[in-house]
């Protein structure tokens, strides 16, 4: 076990009492400066999580480790990311567990393939596809701040022209038009394999939705996550006047073998799913 | 790389024509009985997934492997357990890496538990524990079923007499009063470590948020998160008619070492919170 | 003032203890049975509201006034009607008020041309059209029963056909195929004058959507109302387990003369919409 | 059927080509004055609704009627307003209709009071308490403008002193506790009279609660709804971004007759609700 102590090279979460928060990479030698006055970073490294560290006048900062959550809501961004309330759903739902081999694309900012990186880990792999150059550079920054490169394979090209591979576990895509790749996807999943996406519109929903019905995928769910966060007063305990409304649709499908499955008819899938039931 | 064959002992799934599903496990000898006929395991055995296997009368079910989400909903349960929809945000939130090593109460019907176990493996471990026998033999079976008591350790015990752990990264409670328990919690956990609960009354959130800024704790949210299903049918796509309209409150925090921290006063914590603001 | 008292011929409200609730129509001479004994109805009439009255075996049932709200919940309905969570905000948002004079299709149970007649009244009038003549009759009923029928005039045509009203104030549609009337509503209504429309589907608000920009109708907008209900107990507040996640979408907006109005292009309509802002 | 004219003394809606909306009361002499010039006010008096008046310098403005949803959004306001997507609704749950007599404290800036007076004429009548006269002149010079006071008595008095009228049909609280008021409500409804309340807090939906089953009441419910807007692009049809998450939480009941009802027990209460049933 590692001491619970900050080290050169870490990035850390410094807190002030008015609530703001700092990322901070250590590095010996420099200097973290707010309105309150300065700190070294060499007074930080060191130091216990949990306690606090104060500028050169005085003023605390509470000192703390950055979660996956925090590193995924802070990668630098040129798109938007996918967000951890969406993420935490998908990962389980494509079964992103140790040992998973898994295909994406785009990689856009690479929130997504941190945290898909981080499921698989230590056995596992993610292959990350994206057309645009300054995009994966981006990306490629971010996970290797992360320290997250080891398990992804960073790929420069367009899945219309295909995967590489040919038995992942897992498949995702935030691409404009999924619908599109759905061959592709098809060829580097294995049998069963689990298919995610996520699409801002309902039109995007719907002609992915008729391509995978169309193609004899199964288990085809379509549902949208909504986080509303709480004021923190106990005595006056009530929801925040405002919240994220929308980040996207997400839908889900397993690759079946051609032929092997007829999907059920449109007035079938129209009726509300049964739940699940167990046998065995 | 395994083959993409089902095996004796699996846990497979098997849809038929209608969607309906069942979780099979593969025993040698044993039979799977429906009402379009009867299959028995030793066909299924050897299958490749996201094929079709057919009953004696002919009838084709797809055959697939069970991820985690699935294993989570199917687990036996004695109790209301903890909802994917809302394990997947705390895995983040509690940052459940592999490596980490995490304390739970109660252990319940072992939904959570199996999440946290692989999300933490193959390095970490989870220490779980529940009060009542009966409930724990429960969660004992559904956690073998499912191939994850290795990174896990079960307790019998009232955690009001204290956790065993003294450094862990991360606590999650879902308790009766989770309140009560706050000391306990904060010596288990490491300086800087992540707590979460789960409640289902606005009165409990209540209860909590008071003891927690009472004790000077960080970082402190409460959350709700809904999921909304569509039917999947892409020339008349719309929500279901209905959906799970409450699972529980989140809440989440992170401990600080006494006297380091002073909490922001009532009234600046009804002000709307700040998005983080990165530096670095 | 009338007199708080139940009379013959009132459709009334009979509450069990177990919170059963029965819609009674008070009619001298008949009886009302429940597995608790019965009541005849002349043991009602005369009575105050608000108080009991009981079965001949001594059980007890609360006797109250039906609302609009109830009235329109229980009319007969062979379909889906507009719910009173979308009834209400419909009302105002089409200025459904006293002296409005509102063209409606189709007219359904007649749940909404209920609630339309009600906020016309007295000097008002509800103009509402229907294909189906057993709906229309099954309609009359309805609004017979709940004494609606002084401000509505139920016109048995496919509103393909037009409207036979020009300067309807307000026109609201619960047809399969809004877009393909709104030609004809146009001609129904008043220069400015108000449309509403309810749909199910993401596909219909496209296609209706499409239908009014081209057209050039001003302040549209698409919304939905979502209504969660709580259990009513202070000890442990909180939601229901389940909630209706869906009755339809809402699109709303004003007629402008052709020619007068440039809608915005679509780039500045994807832009978040800037709240109203007061002059004068 | 008066003329579709603007009118003197009329308010008018005047909305620009980049959709920015400006309420004016037209008053002769007087100009409107816009980043792209000035209308004066007798050249939009007598123009017809739904068409286009334009600035000295040619720029177009949609001339439209003011409806009562928009005079609601417009009140002056000197507190938060009961919005009206919870007003549609309240109007049908206290069953506001012609004719009813309605209490209502407190006033506030009078938004509530407006859709009570105009959902209540021509025949009913609003009487609202309020304690604080420079809030009751706010409210008094926002129903003025609207044409409403007609049928609303102000009234400069705290209601824990107790309501004038003895008889009402409905009565409607917004205050900070409405508990403390319910002996004073019960007094002034009639049998089986209609009450409602908004509060922001679960720490006062609990105490309301609370004080209604306490004191017997019947047909008690909790209720909050969300209003959830949609970008107006039909070909990438999609929520917008981020929404109101709270407004307030909605508690109705049915005044009874002491002693005439025992309200169920709590685990009854806590089982969910069944659904009304019709019978007659």
């Amino acid at each position: 076990m590692t001491q619970n102590l900050a080290q050169a090279n870490d990035l850390v979460l410094l807190v002030g009492r008015d609530d703001k928060r700092f990322f901070v990479r250590l590095v010996p030698g420099a200097s973290f400066h707010t309105h309150h006055g300065f700190i070294r970073h060499d007074q930080i490294i060191g130091q216990p999580f949990g306690g606090a560290v104060r500028t050169h006048s005085g003023h605390p900062y509470l000192l703390l480790q950055v979660s996956l959550f925090q590193q995924i809501m802070h990668v630098k961004r040129a798109t938007a990311i996918v967000y951890p309330k969406e993420i935490g759903y998908i990962l389980l739902k494509i079964n992103a567990v140790n040992g998973a081999r898994i295909v994406e694309a785009g990689t856009g900012s690479g929130a997504l393939t941190l945290a898909l990186a981080r499921a698989v880990a230590p056995d596992g792999h993610v292959f990350t596809y994206e057309v645009r150059s300054d995009m994966q550079a981006l990306a490629r920054k971010n996970l290797e701040s992360a320290g997250a490169l080891a398990n992804v394979s960073m790929k420069l090209r367009n899945i219309a022209d295909g995967f590489d591979e040919s038995d992942a576990d897992a498949a995702f895509l935030d691409v404009r038009e999924p619908q599109d790749c759905l061959a592709q996807v098809r060829r580097a999943l294995k049998g069963g394999g689990f298919f995610g996406a996520i699409v801002p519109t309902t039109n995007q929903v719907q002609t992915l939705l008729a391509g995978l019905l169309q193609d004899g995928w199964a288990q085809i769910e379509v549902e949208e996550l909504l986080m509303r966060p709480y004021k923190i007063v106990p005595e006056r305990l009530r929801p925040d006047d405002r919240m994220v409304a929308h980040t996207g649709y997400l839908i889900f499908a397993r690759k079946v073998d051609e032929g092997a499955w007829t999907p059920p008819a449109a007035e079938d899938r129209a009726v509300e799913e049964a739940d699940d039931e167990p046998a065995e």
